[in-house]
């Protein structure tokens, strides 16, 4: 079965009504599930997670699209979180029988329709980004709205689609395609939190570790210390590798690791590379061999 | 979602017409698919592998059944392999949100309207047995089909269900539940067969070892030798335990353990099992954190 999910971030996290009629959006699409929403005040954003088949999920998304301009404004929106639109940002992320070629096509297609339906400017980023800067998220969101409405004309922050100004209540909207981000924790067998802050040092992209790993050590109550990591490509950096690599590294530093653990949820794919790299399991086909694929053919 | 699968065996492996008869039945049936059959001459038996929904599998169980018992005639049937009805037996097997104790409840549903709509006389096998000796299918089989014809009416062969006397064409049937089973190989690196005979009987239940496990040494083409194995009970004796058993023999007789292999299906369980083992996941929970899981709710 083809998935994807999604994760888009609109600008309100304070007026509960706004809050559940975007949501209801969602709720309301066939094959199509809600994981989780979180609305912060603070922030005044609201972040839902959504899983279901491709088409369902960017119909979802592009309906909710049309409910936060109607309901958002954003030359009044105000919140401690960079946005640069009611629907700030839409990162579709491949889970299952979906490449991520599939995920930027469908991110180029959502982007278009939002553009061209909503007219609101549209920035494509992370995989699906067409100019090199534009892959990273803060590169698009430099000024926020507030900044964007000047800078939009400007020719390097023109918009992949849409017009060539922003929206005057929506503001602008990125859309992009990236990899599901697996939370992953080591824990180590010392109380001593300079190891575990030097394995995350060893163990990380930025510092020169496995590519697709950011870690930092934490001292966890009650529980000694632990390296703590977002693992940002799970396909291409498995968690197992991460987790033999913490064990070397811990042994060397004469401590044990004990457990770990996957904080939220994780692809089903990702255990299942874990199994057969443990257990040596050459040429397993998963979507021959495990029952539970066969039902979808 | 709740799965179960089920192996029903037909006693007809030559008939090609009713063959397709009865395979037309599993094929028509909704939330059901069939994941294989083989049709054995020799045997002169039909045995299908279906996977779906417990009511449809069920529901397709009972409707071919009811095929057989038309299309089958136990008087004129000769083949190499034991069995006494034209639905010989019909193991039902919990995959995914089913208990073996849901299994057994279908198993005992199955066979009671079997025995009734049908008037087969129905014996509960395995872990449906509600006799010791019953567990064992050789048992309820002795004297096969021709054998039964008389031995049905002393009281130790009375079947758990329906009339005590055969079916005149359909004969009997044994239905009940058991686990999957799961046949996993393990390839040593030496071409020395005592070796892969001597891990096997370590490692088997029939010679001291773990149960739930039944293992012989092999001699692969250009692959050396494997210790081949049957585990009939991964919920109780997983994959891993048996790997690392293997692993830990092998290096005590001095050969390494190169690869190993899933020979067919494999429930996901058992895969993600052995990924919460070397990872050490502790209080991994795949029902709320597998992402795909979730769709399911």
């Amino acid at each position: 079965m083809k998935l994807i999910e999604a994760v888009p971030n609109f600008s309100e996290g304070r007026r509960s009504e706004v809050i559940e009629r975007i949501m209801d959006v969602f709720y309301a699409q066939d094959d199509c599930t809600v994981l989780d929403y979180h609305a912060d005040a603070d922030h005044n954003r609201l972040v839902v997670t959504v899983l279901g088949e491709p088409e369902s999920v960017c119909e979802a998304c592009f309906s909710a699209a049309g409910q936060a301009a109607e309901l958002i404004d954003m030359r009044e929106h105000q919140g401690s979180h960079p946005r640069i639109g009611a629907t700030d940002v839409v990162p579709l992320i491949p889970i299952e029988d979906v490449s991520m070629k599939d995920c930027v096509k469908m991110a180029e297609e959502l982007g278009a329709r939002i553009a061209d339906e909503l007219e609101i400017p549209v920035y494509l980023y992370e995989e699906a980004a067409r100019k090199p800067h534009r892959r990273r998220l803060e590169n698009i969101r430099r000024g926020e709205y507030e900044g964007l409405v000047e800078a939009i004309s400007e020719p390097e922050r023109r918009p992949d689609f849409g017009p060539d100004e922003v929206h005057p209540s929506a503001g602008a909207t990125v859309v992009g395609a990236r990899q599901a981000l697996i939370a992953y924790n080591v824990y180590l067998r010392t109380d001593d939190l300079s190891v575990a802050r030097q394995i995350a040092r060893d163990v990380r992209e930025s510092s020169g570790g496995l590519v697709n790993v950011k870690a930092i050590g934490l001292e966890v109550e009650g529980e000694g210390v632990q390296v703590s990591m977002n693992l940002t490509d799970f396909r291409k950096t498995p968690i197992h590798r991460v987790y033999e690599f913490i064990k070397r590294e811990a042994r060397h530093c004469g401590v044990g690791v004990y457990r770990s653990e996957i904080v939220g949820l994780v692809p089903r794919e990702a255990l299942l590379a874990a199994a057969r790299y443990y257990l040596n399991l050459d040429g397993f086909a998963p979507d021959e061999q495990v029952l539970e694929r066969r039902l979808q053919d």
